[in-house]
């Protein structure tokens, strides 16, 4: 599964949250695609992008509740009714100035990511893609360390994961990461822990599964 | 009250519900402001026009769920948290392509207008305006010419009344209108049949209230 990954942020150069992500991105079948601002767009190359991947993510900070502008410039000149993206994967990761909890109602902005972001569930609806769940980064910079390195490790997750969210999708996944690893050990540690949690809420379950499954015989 | 009709369409000059409407629009107190494509916004001037105004309309037609890029870039460049907009009126007047049943669940687009502007009632919400019913414009050009003509009756009444959704006001500002009317006969009988089933309508409900009135004695 190839990944594209469709960057609007008016000053990506000085972003710490942008430039961080970037650099968890190589990876192998993800492409990394900054758009340009106030740059003509070339349609073609664009839809052929489109057309090589199957996971395509919009990468933005909210700015009005919203993308900021290229990205709304880029579907208008790119999107065309005529395009098959269908059974394609659309995902956004959406950084934030304020912390999860304006975030709702009676909070500071009042209204959550899932309700600011209907128009792109309503372009994935009309594309017959498949809409991922919305990964959140609130407040990247205020985030320690470790924060963001876990951060950074779901982010990874969500670009190249097969997107079926189950304990042995996520296990197989961390797997695979552990395998590839040519990092340094605070990376390794962390993987490994997240991974005895996982594999420790797998065996509860499986426990649990068995226990259910005596009461029903 | 001044209205300001901020106007965001690729082609304006092409668009035939556009050029309906700003027929409609030379009315006191009331500018209308069409947003260059690819031009460079002269923010002092675009927040003058803000400060200077009480009721800001939002004008566009629904590109991928949403109003068209150079709304958005100009959301981008213009408004600052510091603007001081409290108090305003913020309206939204959308036309579409598609037919007022695809906006709900089920249908072919599957999200209210209502969902889908959610980044603009979010905005009012962060400047403390007061944000109005949307006005929609179904596919326009579909109406017959007394429906165009009751649209925009509609439509002048939404940029001009003040904002008070009571039959008074609506028969008050039938009133003025008449008043200031100077137009042909067809319009005039719209407004005079549009204003004698308000004032049955209200005769209705003040019978009805005298004779709840009477009951509680």
């Amino acid at each position: 599964m190839k990944t594209l990954i469709i960057v609007s942020h008016p000053e990506i150069d000085n972003s710490y949250t942008q430039q961080f992500l970037k650099r968890g991105t190589e990876l192998e079948n993800v492409t990394w695609h900054e758009l340009a601002v106030n740059q003509p767009i070339d349609v073609e190359i664009e839809q052929r992008l489109l057309a090589e991947n199957d996971r395509i993510i919009f990468q933005f900070p909210l700015y009005w509740y919203s993308s900021p502008a290229s990205l709304k410039n880029w579907q208008d000149e790119v999107l065309s009714s005529h395009l098959d993206l269908s059974d394609k994967h659309l995902g956004l990761v959406i950084s934030t100035g304020l912390p999860a909890e304006a975030y709702q109602p009676g909070g500071e902005v009042g209204f959550s990511l899932a309700e600011l972001t209907k128009p792109f569930q309503a372009l994935a609806k009309k594309f017959a893609m498949n809409f991922l769940p919305i990964l959140p980064i609130y407040q990247f910079g205020y985030q320690t360390d470790r924060e963001k390195m876990a951060q950074l490790i779901n982010y990874q997750r969500y670009l190249t994961q097969e997107p079926i969210e189950s304990l042995t999708a996520k296990i197989e996944w961390f797997k695979s990461r552990l395998a590839a690893l040519n990092s340094e050990a605070s990376t390794l540690n962390l993987l490994i822990n997240e991974l005895s949690t996982e594999q420790d809420r797998l065996a509860d379950l499986q426990q649990t599964l068995a226990m259910i499954k005596m009461e029903e015989d």
